[in-house]
């Protein structure tokens, strides 16, 4: 058990139905790591230090093992609110404003998520943050930062700074519109959408000419169903492409200086190529980001700039 | 009973989810009605002759009577499939494709719904057809008509014929991301929305200043709420006015002709007022039309077209 026998903290992501945690050296090196279901919508009311001690436990982590925390543990409804830092704001006066919480004897941080006040564009975000600053440590200078999900997040990063962000729904439009909506009859029973499917890019271009008003064309997804026979297979890459295309017409007109900057796609791997195909098509520089990566760079950051961590040489040892 | 001994057609309006009768006499005035949610998705496997029979005897209509009927009936899921007229196409012939029922012996037609096939552009439309007719026997020359709803469909007509239509999923997204989406925690508990909401006219105003891309606003309904409290009340107006806004900015967009000729408004007396406002707020020069009224003509017209009404005279009698 000698990868075990020297963790330096215990990083832990803590989204909304996810729960991961990984242990890390004082270089930031993945000692192990373990994953549930557990994320803020299963977690009863107290029950937080218990889930995060049990896993703990099983991965053999000592008590005085320092835990920094990211996501929506720090929500109103999470273990102990963090209270968002706004924008402008330079990720590492953010990983500064983590809050501790009281009732344990271990020391545990929990990192706040970031706010934008401004009344015409209000936003909020937990746990991208940290997505962030990993991959600030991991790359400098200014990026567009593309995050697709549920809720995809595009991000204005300049220098550390984050100087604006914008959210858009599209995997959950994506998710009711073929689960729930008239187009339920022409998506089921679809497989996978694949990035090189004529119908994805053919969506997509359609957004983009569209400017992202693509009002005009979901419906026809089920018109084409029953008139000319659209599979389930094409119905559903015409509607990812749809939405991933507006997606990105949209952001791209908010984010004038998006022409310039070159596009980070922080994605999951079902998402990623995806957005690296809608992206390329729409004429942007694309470099790719791992997700769980950045998110454990962040917490290791976070933990450094806490001084959670003693020193960078001790992991040798 | 003096009403009912004279009447010359059984009217029916059945759709998805509603089913509606009316008797006429000679001259197209209604001198009974009932109404029941006996739509399509209720109905069983051969269950259509017997529901219309039931509603025909508690009206006391004469089994010698004939009825006309219009939407989902005519679909293919529905009694007897009356297939779609194509575009362009003048109502009278949408009319005169109307199918009979060979399994009663009652005289009874469906009238067909209009598909267009146009490969960019697929679309179909059952039931709206004859509120169509309804409206051109109302009045001649040429119109956009708005017909707000689950599904809101924008016709352009010239002379009796319909040119062109599109469909906007505005009634259908509004429902499901008010009580499915994230939004649902903002909106939770919210009544009516006014037309003269102040939150209604902005969404409106920015929808339409977006071209109807309205992606990145839709989050901020909730962050707004995180942020600054945003009622309700007002987060229900703000998600009406920018998709009834969207579908306008689309609308307007793709019927470039739309903004010469007035639009007509075929309202419920829930969305009619609000489509009004944001019609007006678009610069549009707005006609109201009466839904029931509309679909009544529609089916009268359709009646006499097919012979179906005998003589104009007779109800005096």
């Amino acid at each position: 058990m000698t990868l075990h026998t020297n963790p330096a903290v215990a990083a832990v992501d803590w989204g909304t139905s996810h729960f991961r945690i990984w242990l890390l050296d004082a270089n930031g090196t993945v000692l192990a790591e373990r994953r549930s279901a557990e994320g803020l919508l299963s977690v009863p009311p107290q029950g937080f230090a218990g889930i995060l001690e049990t896993h703990l436990a099983e991965l053999q982590a000592p008590p005085s093992l320092p835990v920094v925390i990211c996501g929506m543990a720090g929500s109103r409804q999470g273990w102990v609110e963090a209270p968002y830092a706004s924008t402008p704001v330079a990720l590492d006066a953010v990983q500064a404003g983590a809050v501790g919480v009281a009732s344990t004897a271990r020391k545990i941080r929990i990192v706040p998520g970031i706010a934008q006040h401004q009344p015409d564009a209000p936003d909020v975000m937990r746990g991208e943050e940290t997505q962030l600053a990993g991959i600030a440590a991991l790359a400098s200078g200014n990026h567009l930062v593309c995050m697709p999900g549920t809720h995809s997040k595009w991000v204005e990063m300049r220098d550390g700074t984050v100087t604006g962000f914008c959210t858009w729904l599209t995997g959950e439009l994506f998710s009711l519109l073929s689960s729930q909506s008239i187009l339920r009859h022409s998506v089921i029973g679809a497989e996978h959408v694949s990035p090189d499917a004529a119908p994805f890019h053919k969506a997509c271009a359609e957004a983009l000419a569209q400017g992202g008003d693509i009002g005009a064309q979901l419906f026809r997804i089920r018109a084409a169903g029953l008139l000319a026979g659209l599979s389930p297979d094409d119905s559903a890459a015409t509607l990812s492409g749809l939405l991933i295309g507006a997606e990105i017409a949209s952001a791209t007109r908010r984010f004038a200086a998006g022409d310039k900057m070159p596009v980070t796609l922080v994605g999951s791997a079902a998402l990623a190529p995806l957005y690296r195909a809608a992206l390329e098509l729409a004429g942007h520089e694309v470099r790719i980001a791992d997700g769980d990566a950045a998110v454990r760079a962040g917490l290791f950051a976070a933990a450094r700039h806490l001084d959670m961590v003693e020193s960078k040489d001790r992991a040798t040892a």
